[in-house]
Order: C-alpha cells, then structure tokens, then sequence
C-alpha cells in the first residue's frame, strides 16, 4: 500500500480531520501538517531546520498563514517559543531536526516545561524505513522528547499527520498548557495522502474540588497565621492580584508569589506581592510561623537545591497545606469562589482598597556612581516605557533588582522558571515576535548569554524591539555564592578557575555587532540609565554591556 | 545509617576498592572521585559545573592530578571531550549539571558515541533525598543519558562513588570505546566514606571469528570484484592503512574508507585511500558491481539522509557482506589474519609497495583567485604544518577539499562522526589539549560554528594553537542541495529565507575578538594562504574569516 492509499484509509477512521480544497491525494503530510497548525491559530514557526525537514520548509511558501523565524541554535529556537507562548498565551512551533536537534533545544523546553507555557515542536525524523539502518544522526529521540513534553506522537502516515498536528496543537493549549511534539518523518512529511485537520477544543482547567475550597476557607477564617502562595494565571492577571490582595488583607493572612512565575503582572500602579526568595533561609523567613498554607496557581514550596543539614521542603513544622489549585485546575475560579464565600469580609466589594502598603510603589530615583543590582534596578526602574515585557535572567544579580522594577511603568515580568540557563535571549526574541510591538527589556547575566548568544541575530533579522542588558560581572557570580552555601570550603585557585569568566575578558560589545545588532558599553549608573533611555527610543535591538563594579567572585 | 556507615558497608562488599591514605570516613565521595580518575589516568575535566557539582569543583584542589578546562556551554565541554579521547586514545572527564546541562551536551556526545571516542561524563544531580521534591532543575536525568551512552550509572553512597569511577573508566576504554556516564547525586558527593578505587582493566576487543575470516579469504582469493571497506582503528594507523593497501593491492580489491572516520592519518607519504562519498549516488558509483563486501573496523555502509526513491542500504544487489571487524571485534587483529593467510600473494612482505597511484600526493600549488572549496584546500594544503591535527567540520565545502589536504604534511584529520553539528570549534579545542603542543586546524562552516562560538574562549584562556578557518558562505549551502535532492520543489521565499545566513551578515573577525582570540579576514585564496602561514607559525588561537565566493543558496 503507497502513502496514497494509507492516507485515504486514515481519512475513514478518524472523525476529527477535515478537508483542504483539492485532492488530498496530492497534498504531503508537510502541507497539511502547515495548514492545519495555520487552521489551529497558529502563526509562527521558530526555526532551526535539516534535510529531514526540508518538506515542510517548502510547504510554508504554498501554504500561506505560518511565519518562519529562523534561530542559529536549537536552543534559540525553542527559548523564543517558551517567549512566544507566554506572552501570546497561545503557541509557537518550533521546527527541529532529529534527536541532536531536539537535544539542543532540551534546555529551554525544559523551562517552558516548569512554566507551562504551550509549544508545538515539531522534530522531523529520519523515514520511516530508514531508521533501521542506524544512520549516522540515528538517537533514541523519542527518549528525548519524554523528557519535557506533555505528549509525544509519531506520525506513521502522511493521512495522521493533520490530525495528530491538532491533537498538538489542543494538547500544548490543555490546562495546564505544555510542550506538546509531534515526530515528522521525513517519508510521512513528502509522502501523499495528507488530510488537513480542524481544529481540535483544548480541555479546559477543572473546577477545584468542594473539599479542597472549604479547606482553604477553614484556614483563611482562622485565626491562625495563614499565607497564601500564588503563582501561575493568578499573578499574571493584574485583576487576578487585585483580587487575591483583598482576599489576604481581609483574611489577615501573608501574600507570597512563587519563586519564578512564568509571568508576573508587575510596576507601579499593580499589587505588590513578593516573590518568595531563592534562598531557602530567606524564604524560609517569609513562611515562619505559618499554621495554614494555602496554595493557589502555585506548588508546593521547596529549595532549589539541596544543602547540607538543611531542609529542602519549605513548608514550615506543623503547617497544613491545602493545595487548592495545582496545575491543570481553574486557580482563577478557585480565588473568585474564596472570594465571593468570604464577601462579608469585605473581599470582592469595591469599597476601596484596604491595603495600601502593597501599592503606590514609586519610581525609582535616577541612579549614580557604580552600577551594581540596586542602581541596575533603578535605572530600569526609570526608563521602562509603557507596557514593555521584562525578561529577568539576571541570576545573582535578581537580589537587588526588585526595588527599581517595582517602580517601573506596568510591564509583564518573565522568569526563568526551570533554571536551564541560555533562557533569557531567545525568550526576550520570542516574546517581542509575539508582543505586536510591545517593546521587551531582558536583563541577562553574562555568563548564561554565552548559552544562546545567536539569539540576538534573529533579533536583528526580524528588526525586534529588544533591549538587552548584559549584567557583567565577570564570573559565574552565583557559584561563589552556592559554593559557600554547600559548605565545601574556601575555594582553591582551581575551583575559582571554574567561576571565573575573565582572562580573557568578553566583549559583548563586540560579540553583538558580530551578530548584527548595535551595542555600547556603560560603567557607571548614569551612562547605563542614558543608554537605556536611548535604546528604548530607537526601533530594533540594542545591546548594553552594563559593567558591575567590585565583581563578586574574582 | 549516616552515610559514613554507608560507605564502610559498601567498602566490605566490593572488592575492587582500594583505600586513599587517611581516614576514609572523612574523604567525601567528591574527593575519593577525583581520586580515582586520576588513579585510573585521567588527567583532564573539561567543565561547566553547577550548584550540584561545587563539592568536585572544591575537590579539584585538595587531590591534585585532574587539570579542570572551563567551557562556556556544555556543547564546548562535550565536543572538547571527543576531541580529547579521539586524540589521547583515553578518556578527558566532562562535568555537567543536572538533566539540562547534560542535555546541552548531548549533540556532541551524540558524535562521541559515534566516534566511538572514550569519554566519561560525571553528571551532577540533586542530593538523593531532595529528588522527590521535584525542585525546578528536575528532570528525566536518566532517559537523557541512556541516548548517548554505553554505560550508565548513578551511586546513591559516597563509598560507592570511587568504584563506579574506575568502572566508567574502564566501560569509556573498553573496546569499541564509548560513553560512559556517572551521575553523581550532590549529597552522594559531599559525604564523608569515599574510598579511592584502584583502576580497573578495560575489556579488550574480541577476536574475529574463524568463520568470519574464512569469509573474507574466501572473496579476497575469488575472481569477483570485492571492495574493502576501511574504517575505525584501521585508518587511525598509517601502518594499519599500509598493510590493508598491499592487502587490497594484492587481492585486486577496491579499498575505500567509511564517509566520516573518527580519526584519519592523512597527508603526503602515506596511503591514500579514497573516503565513501556523503552524496548516496556518488557512493553507490563507488560500490558498483562489487560482489563481495568486506567490511574492517567500519560499518554496513548506508545513506546519510533517506531520499524519495533511492535505497537506503548502499550494498548492491547480489552483493555478499562480511562483516569481519564490527565494533568490539580487533580489526586490526583481523587485517593481520588476512594479511598473514594471503602472504603468499605478496601482502605483508616488505619488498616495495606495489600500490604507487595510493601514494606520492604532491602537495599543492599556492592558490590564486576567489575562495572556494578547491582554493581553499590548497591554501591549507601548503600551510600546514608537521604533524597537525585537522578537524572537519566544513560540511559542504568538504566536497572539494580532498586534493588539496591529500598532499598536505602529514596530519590527522577528525571528522563529524554522528552529523550533530557544533563539533568542530570544540572538538578542536579538546585535540589541542590532547595534543601536547601539536597544532590544530579547524576547518569550520559558517552555520554550523554559531551553535558552540563559545570554545574559542576556552582556546584563549588556555592558551591552545587552534587556528580556525570559518569557510563565510553566509548560507546553510548543504540545505540547499539537500532541498532540491529531497525533490521538494523550487523554495520560494520563505523557504530561502531559513536557509540563508545574511541579513545581517555575520562577522566572525568581531565576534572571535569578544571572545579573546585574534581574527582577520580573508578574501582571496592568496590572502587566506598568508594568514593560514602567519597564523600557524604565533602560538595560541586564531582565527580566518574565509569569505567564499558566489556563495550558494543566495
């Protein structure tokens, strides 16, 4: 049987597929594969494409409607998808190729895994009936994609092609939103028979359970010291904070934000949560004493890293938890019915705003003298225009930042929610690919640039709108830090050796006009803030090499 | 049981330990690591560690042998560490952290492990307890290591840490040479009870089987056309590749070597035997009407990519197969069976070499005129130095290189093994480390260099003789022929658009300088040839940028 006919035999069993105009006899798995992702909503594909994927690069020219951008690197590749998906709330594709392809593209899926962003990636793959020759780019890519997607399919013929590309498609727009791959042989992506597919409903968050919001509300009317954690579509929606605020204040419990939501609703005018810190004595400090924890969008909290002699479960003795919305339930719907419950408490009135010390924090003042985290802040804090995206991979710089950033005009705030470094480029290219115009400000520590530095060529490519400051301290500056904290001794000239990203020095300056983009180098608080200001004004990207003074570590 | 107990338990149970001088009850399982890889000859850790790994990083300074390399990326760590084992013919330890450090380093532990190339890959994990909490950096740490590796293990006690050292050593040499992956959980690493191992025999190559020698004299004495197809150790050894010329020479066999050789001993004086072309069609021209195969330290040879129409499998029809020397089995053993059974016909005597059209490569003539692939392997072949190590990654430049480095000095020349580009910067980066002062050529496509740039860094800090010649066509050229061999029709714009490096150009002379390393660019073949002499005759990196003519896919 010809992948002709197994198309049309794929055509009776399955209900969901549609029909493009014309014979599907003629039309490959690759174009039907475009125009159902077209058909599904989605309008951009992130790209990093080989021979196995040539199908389907050809297919975007006779299929109109998906807009390929083209990354140097997988990594870029999948981070400006992790971008693209949480600030469009809707999915990118990203186009990779074989199991090396994917690998390199682990690490930012990895992250958009732990923030739940939704992503189509699409791997071609060797034919069907050459992968038992064990061809040189042969690897066990299906391991690889288990490990950061939510769903995996192989299409095996051109006729399931369509429908297992809508499956994607509502897979990776599912609550809680994931990575969803869909594997593309190449015989499957050239072969015939492809039926393009409608698209498919994404199954929504479910409702929290009775038990579950009685059990917060038992807690929340007790007069025992309660937090409430938020985290996930709650802290991304300034309607959302709003409401959790005058929940917590009329409750008299905490208000603490996950460690790294994917996006945070943030500056001056909206609530002010604190994020919970990620040290784990510090955070550990914002939960003392708690009776109750309730989580709502958020997990259970726990340390980053395991460090002798101390705990790694946050929660503190003798706390209940109530974990009221985990991912993949309606954290929304549970915070309006907590909400309305304890309406006689004053939540969900319009009567004013109780709690003021969570608000009205103001801009920041202009900054001077050496730059280091807080005048960084400040200078942000300053010069953000109106509704930018803030991408945050400034690592161990992040420590001081909080109080400028809160100041800043109302922006959306991305952070690196799984820790695969390499995050803050790429996401900084894919949100501004989805931000229609919104201008992004990344701020990204010079150590973890050098994982995906080709992002920033892309940026000049599709003339994006993205500031990048590079926080240049020199060094791994947050191993000096853990190294201290695992307690494993005063370093040696080897280990500082390994933390160390001098001799010889980078020059981002240098680095970013290689790859097309303008770029200036600032010392002090005041060049910084000037820099900034005049990067935002310009269209297209700029780079700022933002050099710390008394680097940490060296 | 505190995990001093733990190793004391584990020391009663395994015999293969030795004991370090000391207390082992206070030697953590990090420093009986260390130990231990340097015990069993290991003196390089090519390294880009995390919070997990901070107790082997402090380890490097309290037991002295291992020399630790920093490399901005794990895809610079990985391909050094190839570079390292193809070079030293012993394993250079490669330190990541956690699931997505590794999974950064996978591309080039995909060509490792098709090279191959002993290597051992020391993965930090959370501590053993702090897993279920799913922490941020948590992930299938496992599946990621299973796609690369011959052998795999975690230690869950630091007395368990030494032994599992020394058997990764012995798994990365024993024959045919692999990765071997130990993952090390940081609470496993900062224990007290490790106890050093002594090194442990790597499993040598088995013997060819009787029968399968039989097989193979049986189509070298028959009247039929044979081909031998080389590969593996066998043309890693200039006598090796001497003996298996007088031995086809002898049987009237064709001789070729597999498409992509770990390591080639190439150059002027020494045998010159014809490489299976990438290009399916080329390849079968080369293998037609054959009607026995041999097959000596390579594989069953087979397409790169599948194409609609064509075969797969490149072994004619009616053509038997012998498969003498698999991986694992001592194709040098067998080439020497061979030899001894036909001496009779003249092979192995040292009476002259009857093969004169296999040698006496003159080196080139200085090339004029625009850079393409043919000038540009002059201009190699008449710089290069004695005893270089060349390593390939210029994809599709490559196919007009040979002449040119057929006659150059004598030198060894790597190539990418697996397809999983990013190889080159890096990998020339690990043979320089290896290579004891030898110098290092790195003929670099444009594309493929932007995923791992960051290994020039680590050629200036450490101060290595790596020149890099970036071969600027400014396109993904080997897409575009892989486009029209697909038959996926004329690409239209968008199509073009992904295969395109320009808008903006990249310039590799800025982006090598903001990296340390020196640059210039060449733009004709009397330039590049100055700069390849001027280069190789400074200590430490350079690199040329090779602006080729007419670039393809514009």
């Amino acid at each position: 049987m010809g992948p002709a006919a197994e198309g049309k035999a794929a055509l009776s069993t399955s209900p969901h597929e549609s029909q493009e105009p014309g014979d599907p006899a003629v039309t490959s798995g690759a174009r039907a594969l475009v125009a159902t992702l077209v058909a599904s909503g989605v309008d951009t594909c992130l790209a990093n494409p080989g021979t196995s994927e040539m199908h389907f690069v050809a297919a975007l020219d006779s299929v109109p409607g998906l807009r390929p951008v083209l990354g140097l690197s997988e990594g870029v590749v999948t981070g400006a998808a992790d971008g693209y998906g949480r600030v469009a709330g809707r999915p990118a594709a990203a186009l990779l190729h074989l199991g090396p392809g994917l690998a390199n593209g682990v690490a930012n899926l990895h992250n958009a895994r732990r923030a739940r962003t939704p992503v189509v990636v699409v791997v071609g793959d060797h034919a069907t009936y050459h992968k038992r020759l064990d061809a040189p780019l042969e690897s066990d890519l299906d391991a690889l994609a288990g490990t950061v997607s939510t769903w995996v399919r192989r299409s095996w013929r051109p006729g399931d092609v369509g429908a297992h590309a809508a499956s994607a498609v509502a897979a990776a727009r599912s609550a809680p939103g994931g990575v969803a791959t869909l594997v593309l042989p190449a015989d499957v992506s050239w072969g015939a028979g492809g039926v393009v597919a409608a698209p498919r409903p994404p199954r929504p968050p479910a409702p929290p359970s009775d038990a579950d919001l009685d059990a917060a509300l038992l807690a929340l009317r007790s007069a025992e010291p309660t937090v409430i954690l938020v985290g996930g579509e709650v802290v991304a929606d300034p309607a959302a904070q709003d409401l959790v605020l005058r929940l917590a204040t009329a409750a008299g419990a905490r208000l603490v934000c996950e460690t790294f939501p994917a996006r945070m609703a943030r500056g001056s005018g909206r609530a002010r949560i604190a994020r919970l810190a990620y040290l784990a004595e510090m955070a550990a400090a914002q939960l003392d004493g708690a009776r109750h924890l309730v989580l709502l969008g958020a997990r259970r909290p726990v340390a980053f890293f395991a460090y002798p002699g101390r705990p790694g479960d946050l929660v503190p003795d003798g706390c209940s938890v109530c974990e009221l919305a985990p991912p993949g339930v309606d954290a929304i719907g549970a915070l309006r019915a907590l909400a309305e419950a304890l309406a006689g408490a004053g939540v969900g009135s319009p009567r004013g705003d109780p709690v003021d010390h969570h608000r009205g924090a103001v801009r920041a003042e202009r900054p001077s003298g050496p730059i280091d985290p807080e005048t960084l802040g400040a200078a942000v804090g300053v010069t953000l225009p109106e509704a930018a995206v803030v991408v945050d991979e400034s690592v161990s710089s992040s420590f001081g930042l909080g109080a400028g950033l809160a100041g800043a005009a109302p922006h959306d705030l991305l952070t690196l929610t799984g820790g695969a470094i390499g995050f803050g480029l790429p996401c900084a290219t894919g949100a501004a690919l989805a931000g229609d115009g919104r201008p992004v400000l990344c701020l990204q520590a010079d150590g973890s640039a050098l994982y995906t530095l080709p992002a920033l060529w892309t940026q000049a490519r599709e003339s994006l709108d993205v500031t990048t400051v590079i926080i240049d301290n020199r060094s791994y500056a947050i191993l000096a830090t853990e190294l201290d904290r695992v307690e494993a001794g005063a370093p040696g000239p080897l280990a500082r050796s390994l933390l160390d990203l001098s001799r010889p020095d980078l020059d981002f300056v240098s680095l970013a006009r290689g790859l097309g983009v303008p770029a200036s180098r600032a010392e002090t608080a005041e060049e910084l803030t000037r820099q900034l200001a005049a990067a935002h004004a310009e269209p297209g990207p700029h780079l700022i090499d933002a050099v710390v003074a008394a680097p940490v570590g060296r």
